[in-house]
């Protein structure tokens, strides 16, 4: 009869699963799981999980969760907004796994739609920002303050050096304020929390105060908008300070910009740009900065250069900057970023276009100002006259005018006990401006907005005079038909999931179930704002706290946050917590942290971010830790040692036999053991980092529990703990930073309390309708697809580590390095020759060069796994010729590839591709499995090089793609189509 | 500032609209349409409806329909049955525009996904009717019955000559019996509601009753299974009859087959497959037959031919038997059918396989059985003993049981005053079935159905033992991440809307806006049963009564059905009210219909079904209704004219000057004016056809109101009267067919009472969205639009056809008759060609053989428009060189269209494809604009003879696509892959 429900998930059926089993020679999964993982730490009780739901009791259990939230219009402000976002948005890009099961676009020439999607991102935040290069989004406001107070002290290090501080606005967002101080104080950095005004900077230069930089608020979290922008900005850089300014995307749409203020960079949030409030995450934050900065930005960049025949192509750019190169030297530890929500954003402004940017920018500044007028002509004192969309009004009793207001279906900020704040969103309507003046005020007016004039407004002379957003991708979309095909044309030429396996090595590429998507898009969780009420969020808390209950239960640790909302925060929040865990015991001196050399360059990162010094421990022969390299470090460093980071299963991709004793070793010299959970795929139901040894992990949600990658996040990196360590968890980022906390204990690390609380539903719902077996049965899953490929491409492209039986891990890393001696092929052109067989490479060069890591995950069946065996014993003998000696390198197929429709139809193929080296069946077709659904890369091979030498990361001119030259049309294609 | 916001739903913005204008010398669309609709008819005012809403307004409003539907466990049965729709089926296709805004696969070389897709169920249904042909859906189950009995008629029409009856079981729903009543009285069939047994076949026979056929439903309408369906099928057979049995298509994957009993046709509903009940439809009914029937067969029916290459390719086979060729001679006049609802139910069996379907037929028989039991044993008796999911019991009082179980949150079904019936659905629970116990029979029991062993159960001796679903699409799927691949690949083999115009003629391919799709897959519309308590449909009810008014007020007429669940039902609908008001006022002589030559072959055949005769009234040369013909036709045929059918703007694409006088002229020989809708998308805001003559129109709300086409269904076709035949209006298709009424009134026409209720919310949100003004703009961007086509092609392709100024309506047909003398390239090549350049071709040879008619639909923005024409134009330039004697037209790229990656590409295309006359790039790239997003068809040119010569409608063995012959690849790949 029928498999059990969770099979769904899992990719080999029962005969897929014997064959595999009979060609590895195992009897079961069970037996093959047992021989890879080291029997000293095998989980000996089955994950204590209620049991599995299908998906009917799945989607009953989410309602009922959604069913304890109510709905409010969400006029709180502090950062979140109420928006809309566009249905045709909503449907073909959040609903459609072409956009959200694609990974990062680290493989340009199959990602040209999401980059092209992330380039209109920045294009908008640098038109918006007036400043020409911004990156393709950070993690949250909060964090987005935060590295832009570290990358100020990048550029004026001298400054800083001499013990320079920074000044932190007090009309930041509180959240702002906690999280910088967080990173700046782990960091070692001065910050000091100050209004920043002329007279201020003045008064502390004077006073001898070093100035690094200063971050200004504009709007204030109370909505005031500042009117000595300019001067701060020359003051600040009078005294050889560099500004940042944080300001609202939205009302930048009207009033002058950072950049033309002078400001060095700005920072903010995107997802008011059609981005659902998601109780608090996630959202796109921006940056973006001076042109002479560029090379010191935190995150990712996408540039444009050129592809092997000349077309324009995207990437992304300055790589070196980044932590998976630069390690801890790197300009942030971020890692996955907000791509999906940043395509959103982007999207928003390509639908709306700078016309209806300004016409929502202007709808909600007009009620905001008949809501000053009103409470103003009731008598009522107004914080500031000088506002966009937030209005902040003295009152008598602040709770009860916020209660009733509530009751009537708003929620407004509580300031404090006489001020209500009331931020106008995008859906706020004069109706609703009338029922706000009568709960505030008691005034019965009617209002009528539509005769408003922005001129005549309070925002008169501080209106932008500049075109913004005057790339024709902003002003060709008007109709949904143009919207939907555009958004399908993008995604078309990007590979994502739903149509091939993605074998990335440590990046666990595995199903997103389709249910486990559609409540994230429910109005009941995704337009809750973060700081409602409690008893409006039951729901939510309720899910969320069950799932940091599944998560402990399932890690073997005492207890879970889910408030890092990437991999890289959990890291940061896990190395905080080891590092505030030894100074609440005096220990202070514990700074270095043990990292093995395989290490994740995050790690890295992380560990610098936290103020923890790297000291690297050697591999051994066969891929695992030195223990005799660990005892020497051990001797050497003592009681400075924090503690150790390590993989498990390792970097290597194998289950290290040893790893109880490296943990033994590391507890007895005082130190912390952190194991970091991005291999977790292959553990879970199987041992459990919190028992085998492990102080603190942080998790992938995003990688073992099936939240969507996105092209690049939404990610999630829940930090795990155990009893010991629960005082240093993260804590509400939205606490008062003016009151210091009586002990050493937990710091916040993301602006929202629940990180990017709006994916928690789909992690939910996989381990909901995994189980405590399915969950076991998908790990032993992805360890036995591993080593069929391990075992069937030996021959091939041999695997430079096993552990114990000869088995893998989850993953294999395919040793190239001979073969390139041999050949001068290298793992690069065998990565860009997959995409000819239509697929997406494997990790490249992570964690040794030269080489290829395939994580298959437990989601790809036989017969995926096989075609990917097939294509790589295919290119192995295409590599065989270059080694034979029928072809040089320089022009082989593999060198060429990979080629895209038009290369390898154009009739001078000859002259212009192959120079007779190969056939253009070689090319495009050289397995018979493509025939009938080939995939055609967007572009040709990309020049890297000339992209970092020459960087635009602003949309190219639409003459670029040079596609206008129809003789025959008589009337000119749009821009539109030209361009695409 | 930004445009209004219905301007999202129009493609042109102001510059295209001013640029348009311009070209056409005209200064406004209001005064272009003032150019081309004839002043007697325009509408004077305003169309009245309520302000236009936005998005966010829209889904509110839907949002508070919505949660006036009340939703329980839906157990009334009837037809309609719980089921559970696997969400990565509702996602990637309910919720995908690449498969719900495709058109109906007649451009079959685009359309390979859907077609294989079609091809899944129909293989489904031949499988478990144990029938070998089947269809690729009929409208709903209650007409499927009619069209049956009709195919029956045909098929023995010997018997039916001599007066011979159809059986009709009286065990069918009674939706069944009132439709088909209605057809067979319409079309003159005697048909007798009888119990069909042995011993009723034997006596009517031998009373000297002629037996044309039976239908027997297997179960009957309260569960029942019938013990003797061998015996009564031989025993109509003896008696010179055919059969045909209803059945239940879930109960089959248990149950001896139609086919197995000896059956000739088997009919039912795929709706358990997976489709929501979505209050009454739309869901895929099924017929399927023997094979000797084939041709006689209603309907689409996929088939298997074979490209230019010889590979397999999909295609719509014997399409000689369709209304658009035969007229009114055809098999049916269905066009538009289920396609999309027959994909998703194909779909569910490949998701389920045979394992899993027999899993959730045995799950659910099984808790009908422990119902059953548990009811007997408290002393119930029950109806029936053999059943497979539906059981009715006796009780004392059946409306307090019926009410008891709907405050629990069961809907029972009320059978009589002492009867209630429960169908046990997809999701029902062991509790379920305790709670019902206790409910009906006051038990208290606990309900464990996990030991239920089939073979020890009622059905036991009933059980079919052949395999089913042997096929590979069947038993490859195990798992989501192979689905979700399978669909998309499907998807990406075919153009729809999303990626391209689809400038079809008459067909009004227009924007699907994605608000307006949301709805439709919200529970509280979804999950309603047809059946329940009118205060649990509130929403609905209002929904559709708002939308009836508000297509009134846009058409001028007094009232409106949404009952026709097609086109072709809301001819039949409107023609059977014709018909009936000249029986009521006792003019039965009035039998005659005046049809132009140049109408719809669904018209001729609509009307051949309501009993109508058509007389063909002549073209005049400018393609208007020649009046003078017409004068002739009513001197001739004076009182035996029931009315005159036309399409308005006429088929020819053209306000035709004297529609008011073709009205008057008809209007006083006693006849009805009908007006077909089809082309309503020129008219709305201009002008009303219930003012300017009609008595009668349908619409087709999946042309004019953007219900998406699906692939070729589901349509909705409303009949609007004028008020004298109001009392003619479809009636309720559930009512007690055995209460014959007091009157000649209106008759049901479809299985529910509105229809295809479950897409409604469609419409009405871009009714909601459009408002007054948006509409009308709509409809003058049309005229702009098509007269920009037709102006812009005028050299290369001239339009037949203009009305006055010179100007056409919202379509044009573009004559390339005298091109294809001098050439001989033919309409069907420019049609292939199309496709190279990634475009659906336009409407061929309708209503006017060798010609394209083209509709661009205003959701066209003038660079789409613009492309199209470059093509058109380009394509010409290629006939030029055939006129010019440069290419043979056998040598051409027009013949020789359209391309396949894999033909541009093989290394032999010189030999195998070109033999020199014509280059790769001229072949697959002749636009420079198609270089970044080139669309390659999936097959190249199908042989449509050799398809209907060797027909075959099921899935071909995975062998004959040969691209199993890696010799690379070790392991074999699965057979899901080299299918594909």
């Amino acid at each position: 009869m029928a498999a059990p429900h969770y099979q769904r998930h899992i990719g080999p059926d029962a005969d897929d699963t014997r064959a595999i089993l009979d060609t590895l020679g195992y009897g079961s999964t069970e037996a093959l799981a047992a021989a890879a993982v080291p029997a000293s730490i095998v989980q000996d009780t089955p994950t204590d999980l209620p049991p599995a739901l299908d998906e009917t009791a799945a989607l009953a259990a989410l309602r009922d969760f959604a069913s304890k939230n109510t709905l409010k219009k969400q006029l709180i402000g502090a950062g979140y907004h109420d928006t809309v976002t566009p249905a045709v948005i909503r449907r073909n890009v959040v609903e459609n796994p072409a956009w959200y099961t694609a990974y990062t676009p680290y493989q340009p020439e199959i990602s040209q739609g999401r980059l092209e999607a992330l380039l209109n991102f920045q294009t908008m935040v640098e038109d918006l920002t007036g400043l020409p290069v911004a990156g393709a989004s950070l993690l949250d406001e909060a964090t987005a303050v935060a590295e832009a107070v570290q990358m100020m002290a990048r550029l004026n290090s001298r400054a800083a050096k001499k013990g320079g501080v920074i000044l932190l606005d007090e009309a930041l967002h509180d959240s702002s304020i906690n999280v910088t101080l967080t990173r700046a104080a782990a960091a070692g950095l001065p910050v000091t929390v100050t209004p920043v005004d002329v007279g201020t900077v003045r008064r502390l230069a004077e006073e001898g105060t070093v100035i690094v930089g200063a971050v200004v608020s504009n709007p204030a979290t109370t909505g005031e908008l500042r009117d000595d922008l300019p001067e701060v900005v020359a003051e600040v850089h009078d005294r050889g300070g560099l500004v940042t300014v944080a300001a609202d995307l939205l009302a930048q749409v009207l009033v002058r910009s950072p950049g033309e203020a002078g400001a060095d960079i700005a920072v903010g949030s995107a997802q008011r740009f059609g981005v659902p409030l998601f109780f608090g995450g996630p959202h796109a934050a921006f940056l973006s900065c001076r042109e002479e900065y560029q090379r010191k930005m935190p995150g990712r960049i996408v540039g444009v250069s050129v592809d092997a025949e000349g077309t324009p192509a995207y990437r992304l750019a300055l790589q070196t900057r980044e932590q998976h190169i630069r390690r801890d030297k790197a300009t942030s530890n971020i890692c996955t970023a907000q791509a999906l929500l940043a395509v959103v954003a982007g999207f928003y402004a390509v639908w709306h276009g700078p016309d209806g940017l300004r016409s929502i920018a202007t709808g909600i500044h007009s009620r905001a100002v008949a809501l000053a007028v009103g409470l103003a002509e009731a008598g009522l004192t107004l914080a500031s006259d000088l506002f966009f969309d937030t209005v902040t009004v003295e009152v008598t009793d602040a709770p009860s005018i916020v209660a009733a207001a509530c009751d009537e279906g708003f929620n407004l900020r509580l300031v404090d006990d006489i001020h209500v704040g009331v931020s106008v969103g995008e859906s706020t309507t004069d109706a609703d401006i009338a029922a706000l003046l009568r709960i505030i005020a008691g005034s019965r007016v009617t209002v009528d907005t539509s005769g408003f004039v922005l001129d005549e407004g309070p925002l008169s002379g501080y209106l932008r005079t500049d075109d913004i957003l005057t790339h024709p991708v902003f002003n060709t979309v008007s109709s949904e038909t143009q919207m939907m095909r555009y958004m399908r044309r993008l995604a078309d030429r990007d590979l994502a999931l739903d149509r091939t396996m993605i074998p990335l090595g440590s990046c666990t590429m595995k199903l997103n179930a389709a249910v486990s998507m559609e409540p994230i898009t429910w109005p009941e969780f995704a337009g809750i704002h973060p700081l409602v009420p409690e008893d409006q969020a039951t729901g939510w808390l309720e899910l969320i706290s069950d799932l940091e209950d599944r998560l402990a239960k399932i890690t073997g640790y005492a207890a879970v946050s889910v408030q890092p909302n990437a991999g890289s925060q959990g890291e940061f929040a896990g190395l905080l917590a080891i590092r505030r865990y030894h100074l609440s015991r005096g220990e202070d001196q514990r700074t270095l942290i043990l990292i093995p050399a395989s290490a994740h360059g995050t790690n890295a990162a992380s560990a610098a971010l936290a103020g923890l010094k790297v000291i690297a421990v050697k591999s051994a022969a066969d891929g695992s830790v030195d223990l005799a390299d660990l005892d020497m470090k051990i001797m050497e460093y003592g009681d400075r040692i924090a503690g150790i980071m390590i993989t498990y299963p390792s970097t290597h991709g194998v289950f290290e036999e040893h790893v109880d004793a490296v943990c033994e070793k590391v507890h007895a010299a005082g130190g912390q053991v952190y194991i970091d959970g991005a291999n977790l795929n292959a553990l879970v139901g199987l041992a459990q980092p919190g028992v085998f040894g492990g102080d603190v992990s942080h998790l992938n949600l995003h990688k073992t529990f099936t939240i969507p990658h996105g092209g690049g996040g939404p990610g999630v990196g829940p930090v795990c703990v155990a009893d010991h360590l629960i005082p240093f968890l993260p804590t509400d980022p939205w606490s008062d930073p003016s009151v210091a906390p009586a002990v050493v204990g937990g710091r916040p690390v993301s602006g929202a309390v629940y990180g990017s609380a709006g994916v928690l539903p789909i992690s939910w719902t996989y381990i909901a309708m995994m189980g405590g077996e399915g969950l076991t049965e998908a790990s032993r899953t992805a360890l036995l697809n591993a080593n069929y490929i391990s075992h069937e491409l030996a021959a091939s492209f041999p695997t430079l580590y096993t552990g114990s039986n000869g088995l893998v891990g989850h993953e294999c890393i395919l040793d190239l390095r001979e073969l390139t001696r041999q050949s001068g092929v290298t793992a690069a052109d065998v990565s860009k020759r997959l995409m000819d067989y239509g697929f997406h490479a494997p990790t490249l060069a992570f964690p040794v060069a030269g080489t290829l890591m395939v994580e298959p995950t437990e989601s790809e069946d036989k017969g995926e796994l096989d075609r990917f065996i097939t294509a790589m014993r295919s290119i192995r003998a295409e590599i065989d010729e270059v080694i034979d000696g029928k072809v040089a390198v320089e022009d082989s197929v593999l060198r060429h590839a990979p080629f895209t429709a038009e290369s390898v139809v154009r009739d001078d193929f000859e002259d212009a591709v192959s120079h007779g080296h190969f056939t253009r069946e070689k090319a495009a077709f050289p397995v018979r499995s493509l025939r009938r659904d080939k995939y055609f890369p967007a572009v040709r091979r990309i020049d890297d090089a000339y992209g970092d030498r020459n960087l635009v990361c602003t949309c190219p001119p639409v003459e670029a793609f040079d596609v206008s030259g129809e003789t025959d049309g008589g009337s000119a294609t749009s821009a539109e189509h030209e361009e695409n």
